[in-house]
């Protein structure tokens, strides 16, 4: 592939090349917005991030089914995309939940996530109410059912299960994957004490299971054996109980394309897979089959959006007597995206704002903070006519990075904005060295 | 070592525990400051942090040799009192400049690195009048003579150089050392010819050289070795331009101490050790002595602070059949300590509103985020009477947790107080969801 093309499965759908090498995105050329917002600039696909809620809510049967795994990207502009397309939403701290309510988002399609909720987080669930609590620990079922009880609610929750499944290997494994905080144990009955202590709350009204694989899962495999597990725990308690539930939320975790050659995962094909298991699953334990929901984030906003960054200081260094690795410095760094420094995380990176066309040298793209693992693309073929003043875009930067974004070196954090088209839309402005003073006291 | 003892080598120096068993810092108890200021809260001793740069100025000689690096940790509070203590201070961006200015910190007492300065922000150090710009590139040399001749200045520079020593083997590494984004390489003679050409510049004038030898340092030799080899540059620059260097700066990376066990490098010795050698090869080299000049921040910022939390949902988790293991979690986490994550970093935790005796138990220490990896302190013996609602106390923290905290999970950032002889002055408001949501566009 030319480094002047695009992997369509990487960038926005809304990215082409123009005829005269300038990259636009739903139709505004990136310089244009480099010019007007300055640099590092996150420029979000609007139609892009709307066409996967809607790819998501096709492939689950219904909008609501899909909940925004808000932890990836939340602005107020993007929580009003998720409600105008119907998707429920899924927070995961008091404040992302704020925000939600402060987008005016309905609070009855909003699912409460969290290993450590504080009192006043769940008594602003309720108080708000919100439509799912998911309960994650035993002392959390006692404390909601009590903070419902003072407002005179009945909260309607799920109790998150720990299946002992590892999406990356298929396989039951009770001591790694058993082994984090988050959740109730299947294998230990922690999870089937929960549930039943839920139904018997007198404030609390039990409308589901979840659970949740892993991240970057590539086939459907781990959520099926999950959902298998999960729906034994609901056949128990639907017998022993006799308590139907409407929901099993499958979490999230569906796999993007990060660099060329990787495909992301067949959503439409493993939701019919995983509908078509659960359905089966349901029909052979003689329960009625429960709405499948799922809370997918990078797998919506993450394609969106691409960084934008000017080209700097660049640099050959001798990596040894024969060989040399050409340094590319841009204006943000790990700063603006931790994921490189955090995960090993790789990255496309292309040149938006004209062809290039030289001779492949070995590339590294470095940020411009003070620390040698600053480091955004480790090991690339780039052309070496790349030169200081040019763009560098890198893309699929949708999901974590804003949400992760730090001041590092006292960097104001980039200006974020959404292109739909051929119009652009200031999300957030850019932070300045007023903002970063602004809660010190003198 | 009890729990209840705080390591003298890893907690400031005015923390102690009272007879009642709370855990004071100068003077004051650490619950009254979560009372006051809540949870999670970063907790300053002024006198811990001023006695270190005492500490620093004595090893080497006077308080301007030693340049407190900003990254680490910088309000302008902390500015303020490094100017007080007359020590100088590196900064590495543009902000950081402007905040050190913000702060009337002495700007001829400022040296400014960074591998990919703007043009904005090189014209800001001349129009300032820093002390020392350290040059990181032959295309940062001519833009910044090229500035300082628009202004009609002439800015005093150091030049960075590679010495290919990584301290942590004190081996020459031409190939992994030399394969980074900072720096000019000695082997290349790369380092030789921005000497030269500074030297000749109308607008420049050649003060000193820099290395910097790596991070978390426990000897004299990595310095040693690359200090040998920079004079030896210098008494190349010497024969041929007949030009004396002022200044040799080592940089930073001096070791401290994160845990129980750990020690941290005995700064007096090495100074003393590196000092005098740095004067016996220069006098082998028949050049005069440059003065040496040194870079510590978190030498200087970590052990001062430690991050008070508060104990939430506490949940024991079967490991295998036999074996289990505590999850503790804290309202805080990787928003506002990412070293765990980043850098697998240990810290040391301790209770600190009331004594704790139960028998260890295998913990784990986690923080409120979504995400499995967010672990504060992933192994650890501790009693099994630690409650919800203790607060925890995790120690050096002070070095970048602040400076490189987000707002993931749209947290807001911590509180910071600091401590001095009994009173408490608050140094930065808790980042409220107000704060969050005052750059969006509605």
């Amino acid at each position: 592939m030319s480094f002047n093309e695009l992997p369509a499965h990487v960038w926005p759908r809304g990215a082409a090349r123009q005829e005269d090498g300038v990259v636009t995105v739903a139709g505004v050329p990136l310089p244009e917005i480099a010019e007007e917002f300055g640099t590092p600039v996150m420029v979000v696909d609007e139609d892009d991030f709307r066409s996967r809620c809607r790819d998501m809510a096709r492939a689950f049967g219904a909008p609501e089914n899909v909940h925004y795994a808000s932890k990836a990207f939340l602005t107020r502009m993007i929580a009003r995309w998720v409600d105008e397309e119907g998707l429920a939403l899924d927070v995961a701290s008091e404040n992302e939940l704020r925000i939600a309510l402060a987008a005016d988002f309905p609070a009855k399609r909003i699912t409460v996530h969290g290993n450590n909720k504080s009192e006043s987080f769940l008594r602003l669930c309720v108080e708000a109410g919100v439509g799912h609590v998911v309960i994650d620990s035993h002392q959390e079922l006692a404390e909601l059912n009590n903070v419902a009880g003072e407002l005179g609610a009945v909260q309607d929750v799920f109790v998150r299960v720990k299946p002992g499944v590892d999406a990356h290997t298929h396989e039951f494994i009770a001591t790694s994957h058993e082994d984090q905080k988050f959740g109730l144990s299947l294998a230990s009955g922690s999870a089937h004490k929960a549930a039943v202590d839920a139904i018997g709350a007198a404030n609390l009204s039990l409308a589901g299971l979840h659970c949740h694989v892993g991240s970057q899962v590539f086939d459907a495999e781990g959520f099926k054996l999950a959902a298998q597990r999960v729906l034994g725990l609901y056949a128990t308690i639907y017998r022993e109980q006799n308590v139907a539930l409407d929901y099993l939320d499958l979490g999230g975790g569906y796999g993007i394309a990060y660099v060329d050659g990787e495909e992301p995962l067949d959503v439409a094909g493993v939701a019919a897979d995983l509908l078509g298991d659960v359905r089966g699953v349901a029909d052979e334990l003689g329960i009625p089959a429960p709405t499948v929901v799922v809370e997918p984030g990078r797998a919506i906003a993450g394609p969106s959006t691409v960084t934008v960054y000017r080209a700097g200081t660049i640099k050959d260094v001798h990596t040894s007597h024969t060989t040399t690795r050409r340094y590319i410095a841009i204006d943000g760094g790990m700063s603006d995206n931790i994921r490189p420094a955090l995960y090993e995380s790789e990255y496309d990176g292309r040149v938006v704002n004209r062809f290039v066309d030289g001779e492949p040298v070995q590339t590294r793209l470095v940020g411009s903070h003070c620390e040698s693992g600053d480091i955004l693309v480790g090991d690339a073929k780039w052309p070496e006519d790349i030169a200081s003043g040019d763009l560098v875009a890198l893309a699929a930067t949708g999901a974590y990075c804003y949400s992760m974004s730090s001041n590092y070196n006292s960097f104001g954090r980039p200006a974020v904005v959404a292109v739909r088209s051929g119009n652009t839309t200031p999300m957030v402005r850019r932070e300045t060295v007023e903002d970063l003073l602004a809660r010190e006291y003198e």
